[in-house]
């Protein structure tokens, strides 16, 4: 028999879907069980990743992009992940007031996703937001993360399509590392257009793409927002962003790129798991017993090392 | 025997230990048994994390302050992680030319880590970096990371003092992530305190510093460093952040606050190293064998989910 929870999210009930939202913040036991049902109504959604470093206006972006695809009357599921305070494992950008435009639609279901724990924690619970999204039958399901580097990472490995926003102005560091958002990127936003430098970024990433790609592959466009000082441009730059989206999504059923994203994703979930069902419960087992803080001692002495001490406990744990 | 490779590091020899963090990033089988008997040798090392989001000028600032070091004598590494490409596995940043004022100086140890891999990679390598540094003999090793997020987490498992870099002019993002960042930084350096909003920065800086202080209790200094258009001033200012981490790190010792960092390092050692000798070796045995592929297969056409998949994995290999 199915779980209420899960019965009540298919059935599009948003309380229950936030509920579940909750419960993965908080890793509460048992949720792996309502993931598990919620899994099978997934896949059918377009997952579109949003990146960027703080700051660069993604938050305003996607409030707007909500505004396009309502007008399209496209149903919408916004994932919002929060960077999380690693000592008190609150979020640190939760209590900002987020497309509060949208919170009367009941086809706009917005929510933001701390997440804390150990490497694997973050990705995993992103990747399960995603899914509740999606068993809520929401047809396009936003993802908004906040970094450089290693976040940029997990949001490929969790969307379709992925849009990197830069604004101009930034240092020499953000140049190159240019270079590496080329691999990630499907989509580039300029933000904040009407700032210097909005010109020769622009240039940059054209000129960089142009010698990257490939004949007969999808060409990364570069579109340019101006700041939401002028609301009707700002919204006719917004809507060339929803043009270049959905003509992503267009591209990536015709040249079957799709297939292989959704083998990436599939991927991605399964070393998830991987980690919740097998590292974890050692961990947690180590924990309980206080052998943790044993061994802590042990190398903090210099009594062992951490591969000594690491080999020790998977010969207790593994075949 | 002592392995070649430790035994010329622990005698000082740079290109034994470049040759080792080559090792370390290539991931090359065996490199566990050089840093079992590096890991002995070190902890006696200060380790100063520098963090901040890409464009803060951390390079230049950290070139700066090993002039300053050198001033006093004191013998340097330093370890630039660099974000890495995921799909190349190449570093983003690892071309520019860092820090090459100091090329020619025996006690001053450069060198960039790009990481790569899933999960606990990044974090094990960085650590591992440091040994070797600490290995050499350094009496200051500084880190450099870029990011914001999961990263930052990462800085305070493996240094003693952690400088965070802001500059002036960020968005209102920035503004909320500030708070998540007094509770990871010892010291906060304004950057580029020339330009605009510096002295906003500054006073919100110190109005959260005086909310969250508790007496008794380490200060939060805030430095303000003026662009390296001045030399002189950049130099003055540099020195003021020098003085600032020598007094976080008397702070350190006589608090005994050190010996509870050095635990929360050695921890954080403990969970890579349990990641690379449990984890790792299953998610190998199933690439090689192609498991992973059909198992991939079986979630995307929905015959499985994640965690049914991980559990029948996990019954395999765990006792």
């Amino acid at each position: 028999m199915m779980n209420e929870l899960s019965k009540k999210v298919l059935e599009g009930n948003v309380r229950a879907a936030s509920h579940i939202i909750r419960n993965l913040e908080d890793q509460i036991p048992g949720t792996d069980e309502i993931m598990r049902e919620l899994f099978t109504a997934s896949g059918k959604s377009h997952i579109v990743g949003f990146t960027g470093a703080p700051g660069a206006g993604k938050s305003t972006l996607i409030d707007e992009l909500i505004t396009v695809y309502r007008k399209k009357n496209k149903s919408i599921g916004v994932l919002a992940v929060d960077p999380t305070s690693p000592f008190t494992g609150g979020a640190i950008l939760g209590d900002r007031i987020r497309m509060m435009n949208h919170s009367q639609d009941e086809d706009v279901f917005v929510r933001s996703l701390a997440t804390r724990g150990y490497m694997g924690g973050l990705s995993k619970a992103v990747g399960e937001g995603i899914h509740v999204m999606e068993a809520l039958g929401k047809q396009k399901v936003i993802v908004e993360t906040c970094g450089v580097g290693q976040q940029e990472v997990d949001i490929i490995n969790h969307a379709h399509t992925v849009v990197v926003v830069l604004v101009p102005g930034m240092g020499d560091e953000v140049q190159a590392i240019k270079a590496g958002l080329m691999e990630i990127a499907d989509i580039f936003v300029i933000n904040k257009a009407d700032r210097d430098g909005a010109g020769k970024l622009y240039q940059e990433l054209i000129n960089m793409i142009a010698m990257s790609s490939k004949e007969g592959s999808w060409k990364i466009p570069v579109v340019k927002v101006t700041g939401f000082k002028e609301p009707k441009k700002f919204s006719q730059d917004v809507e060339e962003v929803y043009n270049k989206i959905e003509e992503h999504h267009k591209y990536l059923v015709e040249s079957n790129l799709l297939s292989s994203r959704i083998r990436r994703k599939a991927a991605a979930e399964l070393n998830e798991a991987l980690w919740a069902k097998i590292l974890q419960p050692v961990l947690d087992d180590l924990n309980s017993s206080g052998e943790i803080e044993k061994l802590v001692d042990k190398l903090v002495s210099r009594d062992t090392d951490p591969y000594t001490a690491a080999e020790k406990v998977a010969r207790k744990y593994m075949k």
